[in-house]
């Protein structure tokens, strides 16, 4: 057996183990750092759905590069921890021995498939979003002559996973458990939007029914219809289960790393385990969030990014003291050529989650100003306030490319819980290829409009 | 003479008066309010460059709409105050007194033309960019027949109007006082690239000469060439004084309210003068910056609407307690397809001015991830921290029409006086089609670049 010693061993080599490699080595040069992982290629995770259709075009292109990390001097194996001797500091791989001062897991998650279609993933043509090239590439390959494609499942990875197919000319069928596609992201007048984007597409959804069966007719061990709850048989060439992820946690659990809610590993606000030189990252862990404080099932490579910055700067002691006080769930899609993006709580999950009385205010302008300026396109600001402190809790917008941006400006108010009465006379850049008018830029408006709700 | 009586009468319709007629409408819906302004129609001042090329193409593209201020019951008159008698609290107009509770002054600025220089404005075809209807429409006619076009000044509305004048063909030659254009608000490393696009679309930027006489070589009214300090004469057909602006004092200074440094309005945070029952607001107003507390020059639009907010919120009383601590100096513009973008402090003006030491943390990146996706483009942020808060005292941006809203979240971070610390590990939306990656998201990468620079 071969033995190596290094100072921090990262297990996991997607979005939080590079980012943590590469924080911790920025904050411990002299350390020796290895990454060990299970693939010599890695996926962009969110560049997946991107590689069925058009815009990426092949699986070549959504791969992810180490570049960075090598070049600081971060070590990368490739292999899979099997063991873990926490007693004594030494993780097993293959015939591999390493021995650790500080370990992080980042072990990621898994696809989540619903029990009753588990027996289904072995037939030809059943498939999940696995980050993993093999499969990808294997699904790439089986829907080239294949017309007919039924996404199970309505989140943002079926939803742009559906809009790159229909964009191929592929017939595609979405079957949510929810009446409107991305309820978990969006309130439902803005889901609608969304999903009238979609079927507009040419993607067909069906929200009141779901999926109970994956079928075989011709006992052939390839997929050829599913059965949904009320009874009827939709035909199909491939099934793509698109229906969440779960921890990745085997290999915490074995060794005995104590896991908290929703099967995700324990960790406090600097990402560490129970044990104070085990740290985890990632979507392997058990999230809460940012404004209820609750448990939270959110996975997004952003999210992960964060954790993995606290834990690569905290990793020999709290350099910073900002660690992760939960996650605002910040995020956004593109979908035709409207963009929809999400940050702290729905007003759904305001009022089931974090029992605060709220209020909103939206505002819907338009992203240029004067409206005469070529390609101006609707812009709508919606947020989420609560009615006592003014502090706000989520917000929504639907725009043009910029969208993707401004969500993050509502993310920073929500994460440095500012008020609508701040953000009501915040300073804004307004130019009139870029911008809203400085009159009416739509987040300083629904703003306003959320401060006219709470004082009527 | 016909009298009235107002509640709450704002001079002014531009920009800021306007702002703060409805939000004073909104905080008192019993008062009645009214404006008073000059001309019948109004432009959008940010609108004004794009009025003379194909972006808009006609005045009448470029004119803003009062139709929310009259749809919430506030009056508005055509007029011009010549005087008020501030103890019995009435301003005059033409044969018209009325009478008020609460002023606002809201006159604006009208471009400052160097002393030498002022004489030439009786020229046929000398102009400034002042920003009413019958100037502008005035020059666009002029400039119709009309190939050399000489601009003098550098800053963001000659640098605008330029680029829609080469964009038609004509030959434009910009003369600024600086080495580099856009100096006020761009470090030199930014402006040059700003610059070799201008240079790149046709236009002659002489940075190291500057106009000191405007010539009538025919000795008929008319401008035919300009003089340079070097002794050079170029010859034109049209000269365009895009100088700057100064506040449009003349009725405050007639009526006695105090003025502040280069000739504005004196105001408090709320934007009240020494006359607790007049507010002023705008460009008018005597501003400092958020940062260096110093006196400051800044004209925006987006802080004239920002202190309308404030002084509309407090004019009975300081409701909100947010009163404005400075302008940000929030800026962008975009030249040819690329986007420049700039708020607080410069790191000339870091040194100069706020007499902090700081560091600059930048970092180049992309605006989309990875960099195979089609149209990706080169997004760079430069952030000046102070070294030993690390607050973040300014940032810079290029970048493509998404740097249009980054540089408002750097804004807000600048606002809300958050630091390096709290930038590397803040979350953000990240998406393959609409942003950087989360491992390198430029602005989390340019703060931990500035935190390595304080390490070191």
């Amino acid at each position: 057996m071969n033995k190596e010693s290094v100072d921090i061993l990262i297990i996991g080599g997607g979005p939080s183990g590079g980012v943590c490699a590469v924080t911790a080595k920025m904050n411990n040069p002299d350390k020796r750092i290895m990454v060990i992982r299970e693939h010599e290629k890695q996926l962009v995770p969110c560049s997946i759905p991107y590689i069925f259709g058009k815009t990426l075009g092949s699986v070549e292109n959504g791969l992810g590069s180490c570049a960075m990390a090598t070049q600081m001097g971060i070590e990368a194996v490739i292999g899979e921890v099997k063991d873990i001797d926490i007693k004594n500091k030494i993780a097993y791989y293959g015939e591999n021995a390493i021995s650790f001062d500080k370990l992080v897991i980042a072990t990621g998650s898994v696809p989540f498939v619903h029990e009753s279609l588990q027996h289904s993933l072995s037939l030809n043509g059943v498939f999940t979003i696995a980050k993993s090239v093999e499969l990808i590439t294997k699904l790439k390959k089986y829907a080239d002559d294949k017309q007919n494609i039924i996404i199970v499942g309505s989140g943002f990875i079926g939803v742009e996973i559906a809009m790159e197919f229909a964009g191929i000319g592929k017939n595609v069928i979405m079957v949510g458990g929810s009446k409107y596609i991305l309820n978990r992201a969006f309130d439902s007048d803005i889901a609608q939007e969304a999903q009238k984007i979609v079927e507009e597409a040419g993607v067909t959804y069906i929200g009141s029914d779901r999926v109970v069966a994956i079928m075989d007719k011709n006992d052939d061990n390839t997929v050829n219809a599913v059965k949904l709850e009320s009874g009827k048989i939709l035909d199909t060439d491939l099934v793509i289960l698109a229906t969440g992820y779960q921890p990745n946690t085997t290999l915490a659990t074995k060794v005995g790393i104590s896991l908290g809610h929703y099967g995700g590993i324990w960790v406090d606000d600097y990402m560490r385990t129970q044990n104070q030189d085990i740290f985890a990252i990632g979507d392997c862990t058990a999230r809460r969030g940012f404004i209820s404080k609750a448990p939270s099932k959110v996975m997004l490579a952003s999210t992960s990014a964060a954790e993995a910055r606290v834990a690569g700067s905290s990793i020999y002691g709290i350099k910073y003291l900002k660690g992760m006080s939960g996650t605002i769930s910040i995020f956004s899609t593109k979908i035709g050529d409207t963009v929809f993006a999400s940050a702290g709580v729905t007003s759904t999950k305001a009022e089931a989650k974090t029992k605060t009385t709220m209020v909103i205010g939206s505002f819907q302008g338009i992203n240029r100003h004067p409206r005469t300026i070529p390609g101006a396109h609707k812009q709508y600001v919606k947020l989420i306030v609560s009615r006592y402190s003014g502090q706000i809790l989520g917000g929504q917008v639907i725009g043009s490319d910029e969208a993707g941006e401004i969500i993050n400006l509502i993310g920073q108010i929500i994460e440095s819980g500012r008020s609508v009465y701040s953000v009501m006379s915040m300073q804004v850049a307004t130019q009139p290829l870029l911008t809203g008018a400085p009159t009416n830029y739509p987040l300083i408006m629904a703003a306003i409009m959320a401060i006219k709700e709470i004082e009527s």
